[in-house]
């Protein structure tokens, strides 16, 4: 086969690495010589027990996870998380503080408002989102400090993590997990959905600094106390053995290619060379304020919605897919995850200039 | 490769038909000339979207659903069930009534006790869960009556739907799903994990009467809402795509088998061979009650745990794994589920009887 590579720019699921999709396929039927495929074996055998093991400590290494933090492999994304958070962390009169900086940020906050006191510690909506929000106002009393990582739509990234004192963060790493180094003793819960930088959808890990797990509300769900997962080495109940394979996978693969460090160093190399591209051009535009920049998102404009659908088929066509902008918003938008190989950036730059040639 | 086939007795995640597992690894990496596989793919994507809708087709053609039941495809398996079942379907002075036919209705009753008033509707307990529950109380008040129509672990199955008058049931079909026809307008909800008959683990299907959504309580986690499910066509979030797909291959699959029907043939097939072959040997013991014993799960004894560890050892080396009792009972457990074929039942009887014939 000769055929032109597809690069998928989706923002999750998203591309996973060539070898890791190629070692998956061919043991998807026999396992190590098991002659069972993963999606077939119990999750208490010695196979899978394997598997999770190896998985968390890989993660571990991977981000230096310190011993007094539990990782947890969980059902229902990022989102249950948006629950569990308030859920373990605060009592029923408990109130946190939140930092809204665009979609993910504001689903969080919507769901704690609902289990608890939501205080906006600062915002940028009265900017649309096109910058970080400045000027924290953390409340004495905040159970946490809670915000997002990276902001898919707006293609917003934090560069550092923010300094609250002695009040724990809770951080929502959905879409840039494992794409940068991060110090996890800074936290006090960190959550990520895998099917952006390391995996395929139906699983989040969620790493939990142990104080705060056995604090869980009365009266709720058991699979919503974080007790209940890490007293069973997230195997309460079935876990998702498939996701979870693949995922420890991508840890092995993210620690052959040299760690997070890489994966750090390739985000920027990809990123810096799609913005330089968009910033050269009076053609496309990038709203969003340099200073925070996603690596992993970048959403642009052209002059004009038919133009758009123009390059959206054209680009299809070229094997660069799913470059639609978020329903939400619109326009066009690159997703630059651990998955995404240089080759797919240039082919898209070098499609961009060919379009603007034959467009502008 | 001429190696011996290893058949996979596990009570779940289980085997699924080879077919059907071989055509998942031909088309990992480009589904359907895409040049991405299904794990890659956006769940927003006409490609996706193809295959919830499919799926969900194929599911109603299978069981008859009527069209005044919704389809979800949820995370969480069926323990998450547990809890969505009284959330949404009780409110918090509530009652319920169960009946507790052994290990799973065991674990539902526990989370209800936990979220609402239950009532024991009937028990088999003092049996010691030997034989399904007799003379069901049921009150007058019971938002429901709930029950599990196969115990995996004891070995037990409904044969026919129970009768509560007007009383709405609930099921837990986990473990005989798609094994039989079933009359859903009987069902309030009807949910089962999809990692014994139809699928993979990370996925349940739920089906429920549209007057039981849209009651959820206050102050749950959204997640936990029927409504937010299906008002989002289960992509309330991301879904779990992989396992979902999976499922959809295994509705086609059975479909193409014959639909349930030939299910529940095959089933009582396997399953009579080696109760017939439990039976005729001394050596053998199944203690439960003939009258309701499952198709799908088998206990089965031989004299003495010494004998059993070396009966599993040499079982494992002709290619027959799993066959460990549950941990809870020790012992040595067959589950046939819809990926079994004939042979496998076949090679574990050829076993047990050359087993027998130098050992008994």
């Amino acid at each position: 086969m000769n055929k032109t590579p597809v690069y998928n720019f989706g923002a999750g699921p998203a591309m996973l690495p060539k070898a890791v999709m190629e070692q998956t396929q061919a043991e998807f039927l026999d396992w190590h010589g098991t002659g069972m495929s993963v999606v077939e074996m119990s999750h208490r055998s010695k196979h899978f027990t394997s598997i999770a093991e190896e998985s968390e400590a890989d993660l571990r290494e991977l981000l230096a996870v310190p011993d007094n933090y539990r990782v947890l492999f969980l059902q229902g994304g990022a989102s249950a998380q948006f629950a569990m958070v308030p859920l373990n962390l605060l009592a029923r009169d408990g109130s946190a503080d939140y930092v809204n900086s665009g979609y993910w940020a504001g689903k969080a906050i919507k769901e704690a408002k609902r289990l608890a006191n939501v205080h906006i510690a600062a915002s940028s909506e009265n900017e649309n989102f096109m910058t970080l929000p400045q000027d924290w106002q953390i409340s004495d009393d905040a159970g946490y400090v809670y915000y997002t990582s990276n902001e898919t739509i707006g293609g917003l990234e934090f560069q550092s993590v923010p300094d609250t004192g002695d009040i724990p963060l809770v951080c929502d790493m959905t879409s840039n997990f494992l794409s940068r180094r991060v110090d996890v003793s800074r936290f006090g819960v960190i959550f990520a959905g895998a099917q952006k930088n390391f995996g395929p959808s139906g699983i989040a890990v969620v790493i939990v600094r142990e104080d705060f797990i056995g604090n869980a509300r009365a009266g709720i769900p058991s699979l919503y106390d974080y007790k209940v997962h890490a007293d069973a080495g997230s195997m309460s109940n079935t876990p998702p053995t498939f996701s979870w394979y693949l995922c420890g996978l991508m840890f092995k693969w993210i620690r052959a290619q040299g760690g997070v460090d890489t994966m750090d160093a390739r985000s920027r190399e990809r990123s810096q060379a799609l913005y330089a591209a968009i910033d050269a051009s009076d053609f496309y535009n990038n709203p969003v304020d340099p200073a925070y920049r996603s690596r992993m998102n970048i959403p642009f404009t052209l002059p004009g919605e038919s133009l758009e659908k123009t390059f959206l088929a054209e680009a299809k066509d070229a094997g660069l897919v799913t470059l639609e902008g978020h329903r939400s918003v619109g326009g066009l938008r690159a997703s630059l995850y651990n998955g995404m190989p240089m080759a797919g950036v240039q082919a898209l730059i070098d499609f961009m200039q060919d379009f603007e040639k034959r467009h502008g």
